[in-house]
């Protein structure tokens, strides 16, 4: 989840944060990748590589950093995103994608993949045994699943619709599941997660998943929310608990989540389309009528269903 | 900060659970504690002593943690607190007073000690060198204010009150004041803080605190405002921040606080009073006119002021 700090888009603006391409040019002091290497870029193009957050390997808390797109780069042009036939980046901010990692499926790691693996291993509900409650069965959550599932970690999807069980336990391999709205099942769990990865951007209430946490449980949000949640103080007293924020990753994890992703193949689920379908795509996107993640074949080199 | 869980009080009621005293009979298993020994009873008097809290010196999280007043004792029994000749407490809810301390400052260090002791401990805003914020100057806030100190850490206290400046520099040595309403100032402390003890038991906005964290900051509540508060999640985000609960401590830990408050001369500081000046001073109090806590001097033992 990443926002410009501006609050508004400038124009001409071309989105696109979770990109995967082909090298087909290099620079001369270019090191790290050569023509032909899979390579992919996420949320961030830049940063000030200077300041306590940069030095430890974390650009994406660095307060100069440059958003793929509609940001104002160091030269001062406005950067643009993947929605291009190609792109230029700093080879400090492009990924290496392993090689059997399909490039459609990797293309959301670079986003969701990467919100959601920072938040289980920074925060830590991501030990073999523990149990983590994954909020919101969508882009995010259903990643979620899967890294988490990969960690060991026993996993209970909470979501407000029913319909999405199936889904879950079959196919994402959860291990339960929750209805939010159904009160007896929330009571039944209540106590029993060691954390919780709430990806969530509508306004929603708190106190239900601080209640299922046991004592220093962590709800990690990584969905923002635009107006401000109502946090009841008294039962994160009760039991050291905590709501904490994360967003998407360094550099470094970035690469280590995807070479993570690439040993448990894990991808997004993915439904690729023509860039001639992007506005009925979008009209689809605003019904989240999609699982889980549209990806855009620019270049039609892709096969699409 | 400790609230029973009926939400009302129970008639006959004896409050009082920063307690200490000098042991006068102790049973015949009693191992720990001799007659003359000098003792304290903070908020919890019982607890089942066998889930994974009790198992992990956690009794302060215990589900079923008895309070000290006003609450239902294993045996059925309403218990009753310290505003009374004497107590009778099974000594594993005991602490031993270091020789060292004074009983009417050491009093307070059983509830208010242990509550900003522990949020530091456990929270990591702990180490040498780091910069901690303490919200309010009053019980709880003076004393984390001295602990904070003996562990090393820079202290800024954060107040609504400028006529508190000159007692948090100059009494208690914290390193800088912030007048919270004072918007230049706290926009000149923006990204400074590691970590925040917040004290403050009236509702009040969350977003100025957040944004005096750095990045990986936590604010740490240990009041417990009886709405709730607005939480903006964006900001917590955008530097993987947290807002945190803690509530007073295990037994164990309340020892170390108290051996650590006696190697390092920390003392509540109080107002020693006799028990018959008792309905004024719950008139003060609710003024707020006491730096910072009332001692009642029960047995008329302790010189007062």
């Amino acid at each position: 989840m990443v926002k410009n700090d501006w609050g508004c888009s400038t124009y001409p603006l071309v989105p696109g944060h979770e990109i995967v391409g082909v090298v087909t040019e290099v620079g001369s002091k270019v090191e790290k990748f050569k023509v032909g290497d899979k390579v992919g870029v996420g949320c961030v193009v830049g940063s000030c590589q200077s300041c306590d957050n940069c030095a430890n390997n974390l650009e994406n808390y660095c307060p100069k950093y440059v958003l793929t797109y509609g940001a104002k780069y160091h030269d001062g042009t406005i950067t643009y995103g993947g929605y291009s036939d190609f792109m230029v980046a700093d080879e400090h901010f492009v990924i290496r994608v392993p090689d059997n990692l399909p490039l459609d499926g990797a293309a959301p790691l670079l986003c969701a993949g990467i919100t959601t693996y920072s938040a289980l291993r920074y925060y830590g509900p991501d030990k073999p045994g523990m149990h983590v409650g994954v909020v919101g069965l969508g882009g995010l959550g259903h990643v979620a699943v899967k890294f988490a599932k990969a960690l060991g970690v026993r996993i209970t999807v909470i979501s407000t619709s029913l319909n999405k069980k199936k889904e879950a336990i079959e196919h994402l391999r959860a291990d339960s599941f929750l209805v939010s709205r159904d009160q007896d099942q929330m009571q039944a769990a209540v106590g029993t997660m060691d954390g919780i990865i709430d990806t969530v951007s509508a306004v929603h209430p708190l106190l239900p998943l601080i209640d299922l946490l046991k004592s220093n449980g962590k709800l990690v949000m990584v969905g923002a929310p635009e107006k401000p949640l109502e946090l009841p103080v008294f039962p994160l007293l009760m039991g050291r608990k905590m709501v904490a924020g994360s967003n998407i990753g360094g550099m470094k994890e970035t690469q280590e989540m995807i070479d993570f992703a690439a040993k448990h193949n894990i991808t997004a689920q993915v439904e690729v389309i023509p860039i001639d379908y992007l506005n009925t795509a979008m009209e689809r996107l605003a019904k989240t009528d999609v699982r889980y993640r549209f990806v855009v074949d620019v270049g039609n080199t892709l096969k699409y269903t």
